[in-house]
């Protein structure tokens, strides 16, 4: 009989396919695991799948009392209670570099959409405008990316990915991120003199308790009013109600956001801005990134139930 | 006082600032040059600044006896019969190379736009689809560019740095041009052989009486239902009818077309299509090369009133 391991979050049934094929799923889809199945069902199960940013507490892991592997579904952990898991000897793993070419490419399209205002362009075109050649303020020439100086904060997989695709475009790429690593790139020693030096922002650092809202007002003001952000991270890095703000108030021009203070919400306020381009969390989602990331799930969850250590473990777990 | 110079085409007037303050402008703005001013006063003007996409034959030519340089804004000068120049002796000159990063740049925002359904990603969220969970055939995850073989049609200036930025992409990078050059690229010896090779066709060609409807039924369909045309060049070069029915029936799987072929129209059944990206002819259109364009514009006026050969010179002529 296979092994059970229950799905925590909910996936799109596409992505679990692979797993099915291998093991007794119990696909909980985001409801309370107690309420989606009977405690004798959830006695023995010892591994789950979870989607990173899923919020996944000590409570969660209590109603499987033999937990003991939690396997993310993607590069990021931030939504599992590290402590808690630890506490209990629950292994977590997750995928790591994946999806990081993906994420990096969304990152460069949503960098591009927002200097050159592709989203502006295909409605001027789409909407008749152009052909009736009615002026719009949106469509004058602006400064595009050559010669432009491009920040990236954080410097992990998806950062280098990001930097190197962006250094095709002759723009002049920076980074900060805690340490300082041997690549061709300005090193900036703190956040505040990345968004001094830039005037497009990548935000690629992993989220956290230590960065949550460091893009606040005062970072975006200092990146100044011909400044882009881009965040393909996760969305608590961004003070939202600040990004607004300044999107709304020209302190920035623009902002291409795959990731969101409150997913799947988008705040009306940032839906109707002409200024932004929008991406709902997809930066991951290729084929190509899918299959690697099911490559790293299944072989965490085949060596966790052969009882070797698992392969992509999350560090410092 | 200043020379006369002839304004042929419609510029927005921010583009004609730095010309006024050297020569006195006649500016036609798109309309007939004998309809526009009195013969008298197009008697002596010997030079003409002109879009080079605009048609300019001998019939307008012939309006102005003195003519002697047709001074084309931009790369293209498709629109100038330059036969019936040299008949006259007219010296044709451009801005060659000045907008190429520009419009490579925008060539690469509308292929990874298509390829990662980006309009579509912005509506989704700014509808409320993504916050009400409502399904989306488009929004399932799609091959992304790594591993895609990306075939750049056409190897000048911007073709070169079309090529540079998508290979940091983690593309393969092939290239059809008349000439095969000393590149780090994948050389195919024919439109056909690159398109059967590639899923992604950039038109980066020079448009001419030669390449006319090139891009026609056969080609798309020998690109692949997972195939994207992007061009930046001349909508001439595209069979846009058969493009249009290619998107429709799936025979490839998107567009991103920054030119058309009856601009400033776009065909109501290409607007109407989600899998195409659309912009109004604004590749080269930024601040950067518009300074850049109008610095050959001005070498090129300066050096004929001065008597000397134009320098930037369209080659041939």
């Amino acid at each position: 009989m296979p092994d059970k391991v229950l799905v925590y979050s909910r996936f799109p049934k596409a992505q679990l396919i692979r797993f099915g094929e291998r093991y007794e799923l119990l696909n909980a889809a985001g409801k309370r695991v107690d309420e989606a199945f009977p405690a004798a069902e959830l006695a023995d199960v010892s591994a789950m799948i979870t989607a990173g940013g899923t919020p996944l507490g000590a409570d969660a892991m209590d109603m499987l009392p033999k937990l003991g592997a939690i396997v993310c579904y993607g590069t990021g952990y931030d939504g599992v209670d590290l402590a808690a898991a630890a506490k209990r000897g629950i292994a977590v793993g997750h995928s790591p570099g994946a999806n990081a070419a993906s994420v990096a490419d969304m990152a460069v399209t949503l960098m591009l959409a927002s200097v050159r205002r592709l989203q502006v362009a295909d409605n001027y075109v789409r909407s008749g405008d152009w052909a009736g050649a009615r002026p719009s303020p949106m469509m004058r020439p602006q400064a595009g990316m050559r010669g432009r100086k491009v920040g990236v904060y954080g410097m992990g997989e998806i950062g280098r990915k990001i930097a190197s695709r962006v250094a095709a475009f002759e723009t002049e790429v920076g980074y900060f991120s805690r340490t300082r690593y041997d690549l061709p790139y300005r090193y900036l020693p703190s956040l505040e003199a990345l968004v001094d030096w830039c005037s497009v922002l990548m935000i690629a650092v992993r989220a956290g308790a230590d960065n949550t809202h460091v893009i606040n007002a005062d970072v975006l003001r200092r990146l100044g009013s011909d400044g882009f952000v881009v965040n393909i991270s996760r969305g608590s890095v961004i003070d939202e109600t600040a990004l607004v703000a300044a999107l709304t108030d020209g302190v920035i021009a623009g902002a291409g956001l795959d990731v969101f203070a409150r997913e799947p919400h988008a705040p009306d306020a940032l839906t109707a801005l002409p200024n932004v381009v929008l991406s709902p969390h997809l930066g991951g989602h290729t084929l190509e990134s899918h299959v690697a990331m099911q490559d790293c799930v299944l072989a965490n969850l085949d060596a966790f139930f052969a009882g070797r250590p698992l392969p992509y473990k999350v560090s410092g777990t």
